[in-house]
């Protein structure tokens, strides 16, 4: 018998259970209301589109190549379609800058194997997306905190870097409506970032999971998009690095995402998903190219109109009952609102009482942190419960936090 | 501008791309007879169970979930599917033993990413399947030679590690109707190697992609049977790591693979695929299972039927007109023939040539070594053609090689 635990110690120390995973679970009891799952309402699915999509292959030609193996770069009407789709938002690409990816976690866990070395270093927002620092963390590189507003030097973040046993090799960010907090960079924020990356030389990701879920203020070009300007609308001339999804606006079930770069990026993901899973889903990509094809813009339209107003009624209910010495984001789109109690409060222990007497269930945010800090903050999503269970969650828990703190109660 | 080739230098220097890849390319021209790739023929895929699976989700209360994230260990009624098929060859195991992977590609790149770290060695045979040497490459370690007829010391094998630079981490093979050679690892064969790997205390991977695929002789159990009732019947206590695949029998085009093992390695790949793609494709796990459960063994039997009339064929072409100091395998099962040219023969060069006179494709061999020696081999796959063009596309590479071996001509 192996040890299998010793054997592993080196490349798992990384390794980490998500507590996500744990509160996902909760969704199943019914007698909670969650603001936990950073999860689409399957009760917005299309699944009558996905329906004919799957009875059209079976009943076409298409049906043996559908079932049979495929490409590494993606099925091509689908890269086509994508590459249609984000020059509506500036980005001037051709369907070979487009990779298909088994959703948009994969492009993460491919751009860390791409990029980082143990002890390089990766800037990221504090905080961040949980599963970035977790695709990441299996290449055992240091993070750095990125600052958007441009008060910290090129040099000092080289500084950090060294000091760490390598060197920064690129800023990862959520533009639009990011996981945790729901905020997006604004336009001065990307030129200076784009500024930054010029300046230390290094890529920039751009994961632009919820780009397509604005429910008011005015769309900011993706970086991708400004970079490709910058550089004469040349896309082979850019630093940046753009990751989208259908999980969020069309079915997360199906695992299709995508990556558009410049070639040289494009053609190494093209090797790396041959030795690592040779291709994503021939069916489920021909499957979201033709749900996407007929009616993309309309299912937008719909979840949009749904989530904006739970958005509404979640800020709503804060304004109400959420003590003063509290604070929240105000996200113009996406899933999350980004709550932050006064310093003292964890946000871990305020979970475990919230479930045991308020049946109310929300994401710790230290998770978010690469250094596990902020214990103090909470993500709350309001992209699965109805209107009136996010005015009864809300109630239910602005007096559990009145009540935990002091000043407040 | 990035100069990406060199911020990749490093990471992808052991990436490249697959000769295989260019050489399905050719299977699109009609005028070619390929023996080349090694895929199912899709005449053979069950498309109306497909097509009949995907329609009862879509017309029961599982749409939403089929549609949905969901769990990284894999869709439980499959593993449960899957526990209860590998029982009746001997292996005794729980569903939470089982771990669904995006074909049993990726149990290969997660089973690297797990053990190796660079200059730690993996054994495998000589030669071997060329997507392991891919998917391994990535994690940089050494290879070395598995003997499987007992005639190195387990020191021999530790000293060669040790001269790496690092120590022997698995062992690497395909026990049933191997890629490339179509060969069979004997039950003595199967015994000496859990006695080698008990003696090196490591792991054994077996790849059983193929193990379905049996046409003639008796069945052998797998190494991962023999080591279970070697442990008393208890799965826990064994050091071999199985993986599987839907995609020789059902269809390859779903990713749909599997990973059989102690709870220690299950629990370690379920973390890493949380961080490297969520999970595999919900929908087509359930469709895989539906069409499974409902038809397994007839389809199994229907493909078998087809495969061994292709293998005899093949077999029965080249004792016609292959030269005689060319060799080949006579496998029991599989999609794959191995033949063995005299040396000196390039079989890159042959199939040049081969191409342009004989519109015959084949694999030339030496990219199934690790090395990258033995130019004199080549693959040949009767998976994808009828037996009329396996006896013409034989006749014309047997008068081409004997054209080429100077003293068989």
């Amino acid at each position: 018998m192996l040890d299998w635990e010793q054997i592993f110690a080196t490349r798992s120390s990384r390794m980490r259970a998500s507590e996500i995973r744990e509160l996902l679970k909760l969704l199943d009891q019914p007698d909670i209301i969650s603001f936990a799952g950073g999860i689409p309402d399957p009760a917005l699915f299309p699944d009558a589109a996905f329906k004919e999509a799957y009875s059209d292959i079976f009943s076409s030609a298409q049906v043996g190549s559908a079932l049979q193996y495929s490409v590494s770069e993606g099925y091509k009407p689908l890269r086509e379609w994508i590459a249609r789709d984000v020059a509506k938002i500036g980005i001037d690409c051709t369907p070979d800058n487009v990779f298909i990816t088994s959703g948009s976690q994969q492009a993460l866990d491919y751009l860390g194997k791409l990029f980082l070395s143990p002890k390089d270093t990766a800037l990221v927002t504090w905080p961040t997306y949980l599963g970035a620092l977790s695709a990441f963390n299996a290449y055992e590189p240091s993070y750095d905190k990125l600052s958007l507003n441009g008060n910290r030097t090129p040099e000092a973040y080289r500084e950090t870097a060294a000091k760490a046993g390598g060197s920064v090799k690129f800023a990862y960010l959520s533009s639009d409506f990011s996981n945790p907090t729901g905020e997006t960079v604004d336009r001065a924020g990307r030129e200076k970032l784009l500024q930054l990356a010029d300046e230390l030389d290094i890529a920039i990701l751009e994961d632009a999971a919820y780009q397509h879920l604005r429910y008011d203020g005015e769309a900011i070009p993706p970086i991708m998009a400004l970079d490709i300007a910058r550089n004469g609308g040349d896309i082979e001339k850019t630093r940046t690095i753009y990751s989208g999804s259908f999980s969020k606006t069309l079915a997360p079930g199906l695992r299709v995402g995508f990556v558009i770069a410049a070639m040289p990026v494009i053609r190494k993901l093209v090797l790396m998903k041959q030795a690592a899973d040779l291709h994503s889903s021939t069916i489920n990509q021909i499957a979201i190219e033709h749900v996407a094809s007929r009616g993309f813009d309309a299912q937008v339209a719909k979840i949009r109109s749904v989530y904006s107003k739970r958005r509404d009624a979640m800020l709503a209910a804060m304004d109400r009952y959420m003590p003063k010495n509290a604070s929240w984001t105000r996200p113009e789109g996406g899933m999350f609102v980004w709550v932050t109690l006064p310093e003292g409060i964890d946000g871990a222990e305020l979970l475990a009482k919230s479930i045991a007497t308020e049946k109310v269930a929300f994401v710790p945010g230290k998770a978010f942190y690469a250094d596990g800090s902020n214990a103090n903050t909470l993500r709350m999503s309001f992209s699965c419960a109805s209107e009136a269970m996010i005015e009864e969650g809300i109630k239910r828990l602005g007096r559990l936090i009145a009540n935990a703190i002091p000043a407040a109660a």
